[in-house]
């Protein structure tokens, strides 16, 4: 790790790109050498790339883990208040200026909105991740393998539904298992997974009854009840609804359906919490696409699937290895939506970072969104499935986010912003500190130590930030601290890094679920929606109360449940900012992914496939065929 | 390059992933450097697998090329006669055993139909690229790369309909070069092309006329049209006819579409035709995706997204170096249909392993289909865009499918074969010799040299291969020999070996194209459809007429043509066998690939999205999760 000296930084900080261009990452082996990783461990993406077997894990099962530190945030403005950069900036500072082994853990983006609405998800400034474009374009290939892995799911779905239509059962049964010249006939190993789901001992195929056939070989998809929607890492909003089946080869077998963005992929969430190739196996095997027409869940593995969506997954459960600006070791791996997902980055590469640095080290992870969700669902899902035990919640704050919530105009994208959010307004930022506080209260819920990061802007007074930093210590955390790391590297992060180190090692840590898992589904909403948003009540609309008839039955009860809320409030409408009380959250729905292992309960119409405006970023895009550069990306 | 012994020959040979999975292959970095490749020149992905920087052929430019051979074979029976296997073997025996510097240079193969219907592409036996999975999944990322770029122009398309449909001229030009702060607005580089393509020389927006801006900010695509279809690598025949545009956020814009799997785009034609990256930005660029409503050609570049699908391909540019079960040097790269696009593997890859083995080096590379369809596009496009000359034809034969030409019953897949195959039968092989030595009399019209291999089975007689032989080069062939290497490696195909090396120094070697570009569209596919099928006639139907008429005013004319018909018959009838006469083709429909540069002439219907089966190979493939290793492939 090698901090940035004061001369290599520029002022005006200059574009992201331009930072990684003049950044000569060293050859990743180097990252890899010093993290502590062996040559068997390693395998190569080019040479600013690798990814990191699992078997590090093994090897090092003596060691105890470092210090756990997650980073969320407020309440944000749709500008998002730089968690991503302030997890890159601690892990500078951690690494090369208290010399600590550190690691940061995150997400890999979504390459779709790459292309859409500028904004890439490396961190960012003095305090990012590179070679940017690496980062953000294809990287090790994950995000395709699982675009591949799904799409086989729904092709398998729609070519099954295709050809029991047209065949009786003792027909598709010989096509499932046909016979061999010598008349015998064999189970593939996957087809014994549904027989032990129906029930059926069995082994022999030809010993099976007539209604054992039946039941074996017809899955009786009901299209009614379809989950499974196809996905590309592409913002195509005409694939939001379409039909398919139109071409005369369907034969008339014509469906409505859509297509997502691949990071909302069932898949995406089944990669962040898996903890082992074996327990990878088996949650793409249970994933459930839809129900018989009696009201059975039909899984990846009754379609015999799930053993080829684990080949297509193989590489992609290993984690990539990056580099800082500052040559911190970075682990990128995995990114589910944090709305119907749980948006961690995964449970795997936090695993390996813990074992690398050992018991002196700190390995810091982001949670998407704000804290109210990422953070929630980081504890009550991630930390679940894992077993890792967190010592600290950094929580970044801006001193803009806060006087919007203390009444400021409405922050939007791409329009300038009002003269109160750039003039010292003590008022406003004093009332919306009730914002952060309540997240800080949230956090302690939790039984982790609590250190708040102010993002400075160069416009923020010296008295705004004090108000900031003595409100939250009043809420209960245990620091506050203003940050700089955006445009000073992780040298603008070291006050935070040393309070982070101090509060990993507080005796007060004590870490605890929100609710048990034995609760009911309503319980665990409720415990959710009134302890960490402040509703006073839970409504299930009735297509919510037939769900959790259903899902009850099916045994899906004991999962920890996944709140696809707004970002933007406390509540479920996005305009109330701050800390609103007195309302409801209704429950419009909610669904099951059973392979990840929660339930996510709709709290609202929910977007999974961005547009592309009149104007995208791909316009400005382009290869400089002298160097081979990318230019123009962000 | 390593033999393998007859001791590691293994009677009866075993399966090809069981072949694979006994083959320990050396890090793919002892490949590179036995291949003359320097680190700065190679890009690992993994341990066995390694992008190849195109500047080697800079630094080896005062190098001499070495020999170039093509392997085609006859008109195949659906079982396929062997090719890929050839040409490994061909380059094991020309490397491990005659000692030559020797590549073999293939197609990528589409991973969608692994999960379908078995057959790797990986070659087979003891003549195959090792690993076999790492080969078939994902490989180094390339056909995602272009799933990702196809689908990003498409939902360009589709947007910018959306946004013009909602927008009047000004206003959309105000969004397509929004004004700054200081009032200036600026173009971006990509917008320039398209001001430069409607004769618009002036570079500040602010200049244009109210007449000028309509014409730049409306491209005013008559949806009926597009050409352009999305693409999946998968086998999901619902995605074949789809209707998009049906969520309520699309506002009733649907339309008509489908999928084509990602391996039929015209991306993919484009990395295998590009000779440079600076060639692929440009043709990535012109590529058209149908016309204004006032008949002009709407490219990626008007939509302003050439740039960024280069940026998405720039490492798909680079091939990808892996290894025989003999260790010698394979290059991958790209994988083409064969008959709406041309079928062979890319010429880049070809140019780097012509300067990798220097003159006294020989270089096998695969043409697609038999030798009317993917020899003819070897020569007359992709030579034409190399400006490479072979020397060597290698046309694969089979006493098997030679009987079927001299009217042995149907061969059908997963059916048992006839006994006319098995026992000898002399009077058969002898008549369908006369396919094989169209095919020769046709590689001669080109130049070239032509060996026979013909592809011993057990079940063939010493005189029937004796037969093969003598036709052969009663025909033109300068020689036909018997191979046997997925039996017994290169060292089944040393004779063979021998047999070419002598073809390639051959001083009757004279290549020269079929027809020059120079004439009409019709002229081409005439010479094509009489000198090389031996069909009366060309007949246009009404549509193919109306385009010719287009594709000229365009000025497309001078384009090599692409003929996409069966590989099942010289004619476009595949049940006619042997050589079929007193026929005529009909030319359906023609469109133009303008990125890739050529047209192509539709004969017939031509499938782009495989199904899946009752069931599908995925049944038996899974991870083993202890060893990590895929099970169950092939």
């Amino acid at each position: 790790m090698s901090a940035l000296t004061p001369a290599q930084l520029k002022t005006p900080v200059p574009s992201d790109i331009e930072i990684s261009d003049a950044t000569t990452p060293v050859h990743i082996r180097e990252i890899a050498t010093a993290a502590g990783l062996l040559e068997d461990e390693i395998y190569f993406y080019g040479k600013t790339k690798a990814k990191v077997a699992l078997a590090v894990r093994d090897r090092l099962s003596h060691v105890e883990h470092g210090a756990y530190v997650v980073v969320t945030g407020i309440t944000p403005t749709p500008l998002g208040e730089g968690k991503s950069t302030t997890t890159i900036g601690l892990a500078q500072a951690l690494g090369a200026h208290l010399k600590k082994k550190s690691f940061a853990c995150i997400r890999q983006p979504s390459q779709g909105p790459t292309f859409g609405i500028k904004g890439g998800a490396a961190g960012g400034g003095y305090a990012q991740v590179v070679p940017m474009d690496e980062f953000n374009l294809h990287m090790t290939g994950d995000i395709h393998a699982i675009t591949a892995a799904n799409n086989l799911l729904s092709a398998a779905i729609d070519a099954r539904m295709f050809h029991e239509s047209t065949q009786k059962d003792k027909a598709l049964f010989n096509r499932l298992c046909p016979a061999k010249k010598d008349g015998s006939r064999v189970f593939a190993p996957v087809m014994l997974r549904r027989l032990r789901k129906l029930g059926i001992t069995k082994t022999n195929p030809s010993e099976l009854t007539d209604d054992e056939i039946s039941r074996f070989a017809r899955l009786d998809i009901d299209p009614a009840t379809l989950t499974w929607n196809r996905v590309l890492d592409t913002c195509d909003r005409f694939l939001r609804g379409i039909t398919i089946g139109k071409a005369p080869t369907e034969k008339g077998h014509e469906r409505e359906t859509g297509f997502d963005i691949t990071v909302a992929s069932e898949i995406m969430a089944v990669l962040a919490l898996a903890t082992s190739l074996d327990d990878m196996r088996e949650r793409l095997g249970r994933m459930v696409v839809g129900m018989s027409r009696k009201g059975d869940p039909v899984t990846a593995d009754d379609l015999g699937v799930g053993g080829a969506l684990t080949a297509l997954m193989k590489d992609a459960i290993m984690p990539t290895l990056m580099q800082t600006v500052e040559q911190t070791p970075v682990l990128v791996h995995a990114g589910p939506f944090a709305n119907i997902a749980h948006g961690n980055s995964s449970i795997i590469a936090d695993q390996i970072a813990l074992k690398l640095v050992g018991r002196d080290g700190v390995v810091v992870t982001e949670a998407g969104f704000g804290a109210d969700i990422g953070m929630e669902k980081f504890f009550d899902i991630k930390c679940r499935y894992s077993g890792l035990r967190p010592q600290c919640v950094v929580l970044v704050a801006t001193v803009r986010a806060l006087k919007m919530h203390g009444g400021g105009p409405t922050v939007t994208a791409g329009k300038p912003l009002d003269a109160v959010y750039v003039d010292e307004n003590l008022a406003l930022v004093t009332a919306g500190c009730d914002n952060m506080m309540q997240h800080i209260r949230n956090a302690r819920k939790f039984g982790v130590s609590v250190v708040v990061s102010v993002n400075r802007f160069a416009t923020d007074s010296d008295k705004e930030i004090a108000i900031v930093c003595a409100k939250a210590v009043e809420a209960g955390a245990l620091a506050a601290v203003e940050c700089n790391h955006w445009a000073l590297g992780g040298r603008g992060a070291v006050e935070l890094a040393e309070a982070v180190v101090k509060a990993c090692a507080s005796p007060t840590n004590n870490f605890k679920f929100l609710y048990p898992l034995e609760a009911s589904i309503e319980e665990k909403a409720r415990a959710v929606c009134q302890k960490i948003y402040g509703a006073d009540d839970v409504i299930f609309s009735d297509l919510a109360k037939a769900k959790l008839e259903v899902f009850t039955k099916c045994g899906y009860s004991h999962f920890p449940i996944c709140m696809a809320k707004t970002h933007l409030s406390f509540s479920t409408d996005p305009t109330k900012k701050n800390v609103p009380t007195g309302f409801s959250v209704t429950i419009r729905d909610i669904r099951a992914s059973v392979g990840a292992g929660f339930l996510y309960l709709l709290c609202g119409d929910i977007m999974t496939v961005p547009g592309l405006p009149t104007r995208p970023g791909f316009y400005d895009i382009d290869v400089d065929t002298t160097s081979g550069k990318i230019i123009g990306l962000f």
